[in-house]
């Protein structure tokens, strides 16, 4: 197995790129990328570079905020393009990026192309909950989605769940404002109909405030819905923690005496909340593995989102959902 | 001034209704109409109402779960009809309820109609932010808004932020999965030109990890997204709350030490995330002041509702929103 390792794209970039990968790579049976420019990651890294891990030159970087296919476009060198070019070229499996995630993505769709039967990729995000993790999807690949599309994401984000979480017989629920079938937008209303026909594991609609609840395993929406309960739960958990922080800084005696106590006896919830757990999403319903991490990115979550796309190839992942996506389009009517 | 209640709406309908009312009507200069079923009101509250609480007879109760439009040709006499009644015949000037949040809506709507150059209403929540607080809307009311609408949300917003929360020169903002003005989906990539050319106060998009920053005080967006961004805040409250409750119950000894003194720390936060500080949203853009309430509210969360209607109606909310639209329509063209 090889994965392909953009070491040029985030905020930390090129060093929490390399140190991840150099930490995963003892778990790796198989070969680590190092796509960029070679003398910034030896730079980065002066030590010797484990056996598995090598380095790809590719001269050019897309910044965070190029417009992406326009960069993909006039950055052929690049080591996003270098990376994805790989895949393409079937001499890795797996491409992980921290970087501009319109370019990843859109790198992803335009050069590998999306698996038969399945018209539109999506990011699927991990989310943590009372009883173990969910998977929202999509959270940022396509914004305008119609019925066809959620009926896909419910596919590939079952997949994903079964295959790579490890979760039996997934279940999966429509997010919407309201528990009852005839609740919703135009959008859900008719793609409740669609995900009950297609899927015995459909659950029906799940609202916000029941995500965190662990009543559903894959939850479909659109691209802009799960982009807004990504960052919407990002913020809140900030505000959160700025609350407590702030309350404490209003107390300093208490501040004094119970700082560490709480810092303990928070840390799994700060562990369970940790972006980096889960290393970065991946965008699923191309033809390949494709995990794409936060710009902000630290080598434990590069290191976990080489393991997860490592897990996502073993387990045949992109197989599972083409293999799915053939027999629902054999049995079901297209929606619209 | 004259504000009717619904004494029959709400999971805790009548004792909590008829408590809040009867805390509120100190500080109401004017006269609370609690209408419900009198024997019911009677004995909820066996002591004498005060001098400025009078009780209405209605027969008939629309309960939670029955569709909203149904039950309004059904059920005249409930509490809901006869209570929006009394503000459309003038008797009172707003209205408040907990009971079923669409058929309340829908009760404003219908019957008081929308104030000129509004087309659709829109439900406001108020959230609380690092540096004070902030409105959404439409969190309930416009599931498949236009462009149209947005505009007109953000008209009505800023009136509420400014007369009601006593907010000066409300900046307005665009809920969206991106900062720049090329992001979003059609709707969002629509709205923001036109947002931009409407309102000088108009700062762009905002994504969900700022909103919680305090950044904007007015944040547009259809009702789909705001009810999700709502119930995605409840949720993660929740989880908040149960991670640490958790986190306790797994170190006895730092529960017995910690407990009490972590209740007394973290009460500003409970205050602070509480809805019943805000006591219920108010449904912009009818003719008419409707407050609507959490279904679980309390006798606070009811007070609190008719404090805030009050001032809604002392500060002539309504009015400007009718002059600010007149205003608008005059001047701009029409979006879709």
């Amino acid at each position: 197995m090889k994965i392909a390792v953009d070491a040029m794209g985030g905020d930390h970039a090129p060093e929490a790129i390399v140190f991840g990968t150099v930490q995963a790579a003892p778990d790796v049976d198989g070969e680590l990328l190092l796509v960029g420019k070679e003398s910034a990651i030896r730079e980065a890294y002066p030590a010797r570079l484990p056996e598995n891990v090598r380095v790809i030159e590719a001269t050019e970087v897309i910044e965070m905020h190029e417009a992406p296919v326009e960069a993909l476009r006039r950055k052929k060198d690049s080591s996003l393009v270098v990376a994805a070019n790989l895949v393409m070229q079937g001499e890795a499996e797996a491409m992980v990026s921290a970087g501009n995630t319109g370019a990843a993505a859109a790198a992803a769709h335009m050069m590998w192309k999306c698996i038969p039967n399945i018209s539109r990729p999506a990011i699927a995000t991990v989310f943590p909950s009372k009883t173990g993790r969910f998977v929202v999807l999509d959270s940022g690949a396509t914004p305008d989605a119609g019925v066809q599309n959620l009926v896909e994401f419910a596919l590939m984000g079952s997949a994903y769940a079964e295959a790579v979480l490890g979760i039996q017989k997934p279940r999966i629920a429509l997010l919407n404002i309201g528990e009852e079938e005839t609740k919703g937008n135009a959008l859900t209303k008719q793609a409740y109909k669609a995900l009950k026909s297609a899927f015995p594991e459909f659950i029906g609609n799940i609202e916000g405030k029941s995500l965190f609840k662990g009543e559903a395993d894959v939850v479909v929406c659109d691209a802009f819905v799960g982009n807004v309960v990504l960052k919407t739960a990002q913020g809140i958990g900030d505000f959160f923690w700025y609350m407590i922080r702030d309350a404490l800084e209003k107390r300093p005696m208490m501040k004094v005496l119970l700082g560490p106590i709480l810092k303990a006896t928070f840390s799994d919830i700060k562990r369970k909340t940790d972006y980096a757990e889960y290393g970065g999403a991946p965008l699923l319903g191309v033809n390949g593995m494709c995990f794409i991490c936060h710009g902000h990115s630290n080598a434990k979550a590069i290191k976990n989102a080489i393991l997860f796309a490592r897990r996502g190839v073993q387990r045949h992942l992109t197989d599972i959902i083409a293999e799915r996506a053939r027999r629902l389009h054999a049995e079901e009517p297209e929606y619209v």
